[in-house]
């Protein structure tokens, strides 16, 4: 179990939907749409994923944190919780 | 022509690219792959949106600028940058 | 004029009121206030230089429409629009 | 303690800088000075901003696990996590 199971329908939807969205932006710069209507739509895909980040490093998190309680391996925690940082500022820089 | 047009072959080539790595989220979660790598993915595909999203920004400023020296309606020009400053807000913000 | 002198006085006040805002954290940071705190407080300054730098790009397009209009240097218009697609992009990755 | 006491001085050093760069700015806006060039600044204390609070982040979450391991308390711990996710959703959309 990878900590996201359980909701991997709820993912899997809003991961169908923005691919929808990013296939929407394909058709609105072949149609010529104005500019501004596209960057309006980018920003909410933008938004979209970023929802989808945040729900699975949640999860992540909560998953982490049974872990440590179940196992206690505190160099294997340290580990975890150095990457979950490191994925943490990618998403705050990208 | 809303001022990409010259270059819409090659954003229509990256929005693609942008489309399927969606698509490649979905098979991760769907193959329960370890949550930090999804998150890894998402960060790629946030730079390449927002990579179009300046793109796209800079040639709409372009055609604004051209617009404003032929036309000159300072009315209209006002709005224009109005216009792109809501838009460059939102993208800072997403 | 550099594009933004009118409103200096605005812009001087938002500056301070963030300095005082850094100082603050400071603070928290030496009181050993709880770490969520700081980081809602750290959001708001993040917020606050945004909208500082959102008022100083929106005065500069307008600076740069204005400069193209009287002068209509096709060139200078070029390099100035780089520059200020060079900025948006630094800003929307910071 | 709060987690981040042990590199206390480190933050505040960090801190006391972006200060610095602030006031610094306010002394651009003061002399006129080109428009990009704050901008530029601005970017730059973004990132330094962002540094601190992933910084503080990894620290909390480390705190949270070593107290979940010692005290275990689950309905404690859901509440910090979903504290944590919150924080880290203000930071990604800051």
């Amino acid at each position: 179990m990878r900590g996201y199971s359980m909701e991997r329908d709820d993912y899997l939807k809003r991961l169908k939907r923005i691919e929808g969205q990013v296939r929407g932006i394909q058709r609105m710069v072949e149609e010529d749409v104005y500019c501004i209507d596209i960057l309006t739509q980018i920003s909410a895909i933008n938004k979209a994923m970023q929802s989808v980040a945040v729900g699975l490093l949640n999860e992540h998190l909560h998953h982490c944190v049974a872990n440590a309680m179940t196992e206690g391996d505190a160099g294997e925690i340290d580990k975890k919780i150095a990457e979950a940082t490191a994925a943490i500022e990618r998403l705050v820089k990208s």
